[in-house]
């Protein structure tokens, strides 16, 4: 029986696309299925009902829930598809999933700020986002990737972001590539890698949902 | 060169005793730093820069941070010293990872407001901690263990609250065995395991942890 991959997912969510992306780079052909979040498909409702959140992998029929779990998933069921997103060895797996958990908790909550808030708010989101991008910046080194040579689990975890950067960056008035020039050379060289640009939103698609966002926040 | 294995714990942490129990049932030999909370080592400031928290396992000068990334990684290096934690299966696995996640965001939350807060903030405590114990109950079944036949990692990563049951019974005013009596028997399989049970902390201990935090809550 042939798989039945469905990903139910939204396209300017840093969690649906990391599915998008893992998929993308194992070549996985899925269905893709896109939720409107304000009337939640009955797929959704019950594939997890615990947080009713997208994304969600079905695979053949069983329901795979959160970014992170579905990422590895993916590595684990089509492990003979390269490449291999975690690392071989326990340690490195250890810290890229360490730094994965990390990069969720603070670029997230920073980056809302930043785009949410106003005063000081905002400020404290500026100067979280500013930290750790300058972490993860000294994490990356002078390696191509976060995990070495080829694109991988870390990789996944924060390209996700790239395309909320410019929309961070507008409301913060604040420019990363400036900031962060090795960063960004990495942020460019995952998008050459067809199968992640292709997987990614489009900034200015981002920046129009926040801007609706934020009318919406403000009863305009 | 022989492994060498430090945890940095603290007794009554359930994320602690997580790293205590999968070293024990795994049957590796470790070094115990307990940690005082107020004046933290070197070691864990070094090793958990991030956070500074604890459980930390170093091994082999490696610092290993979050329980269950290091429930995951003994999994992965004693891999060939039963038994194994995590399931097999990829699925499984990614059920496995969902849950335990969702253990610690409810049971963890809801505990505390039954310990530590009072009126409307404890009811609701109360009530979202009888639901996921409800959850828990019915996601047992009628399975041995939570993975089957097999104490495995979901049994790690609830079984370590299980201390804490006799202070959230008192403080809450309500019985755990009367209304979960499958989960009541789980436990005490789980405890019928002696790397288990002389892993966890003694209920009492943690009932006298418990108060004297809630006496420094008052400021007496």
């Amino acid at each position: 029986m042939a798989d039945k991959v469905i990903l139910l997912d939204f396209y300017p969510s840093m969690f649906g696309m990391r599915a998008r992306v893992a998929l993308a780079v194992k070549g996985v052909d899925y269905e893709h299925r896109e939720e409107d979040l304000q009337n939640k498909s009955q797929l959704l409702l019950e594939s997890n009902p615990v947080y009713k959140e997208i994304p969600v992998l079905v695979h053949n029929n069983n329901p795979v829930c959160g970014s992170f779990i579905i990422v590895q998933y993916i590595d684990e069921v089509w492990k003979d598809q390269s490449p291999t997103l975690l690392p071989c060895d326990p340690y490195q797996r250890a810290q890229a999933r360490f730094l994965a958990d990390y990069i969720d908790k603070k670029v997230m909550e920073t980056g809302n700020w930043i785009w949410s808030e106003e005063g000081q708010e905002k400020e404290a989101g500026k100067k979280g986002f500013v930290e750790i991008l300058k972490q993860m910046e000294s994490e990356l080194g002078d390696k191509p990737f976060f995990g070495g040579n080829a694109f991988g689990f870390l990789d996944v975890a924060l390209v996700t972001y790239s395309p909320w950067f410019q929309t961070y960056e507008t409301c913060g008035s604040f420019s990363i590539e400036q900031n962060y020039p090795k960063l960004s050379s990495w942020v460019k060289r995952c998008l050459e890698i067809e199968s992640v640009s292709k997987s990614l939103a489009d900034p200015d698609n981002v920046y129009n949902f926040y801007s609706t966002l934020k009318k919406k926040k403000r009863g305009l």
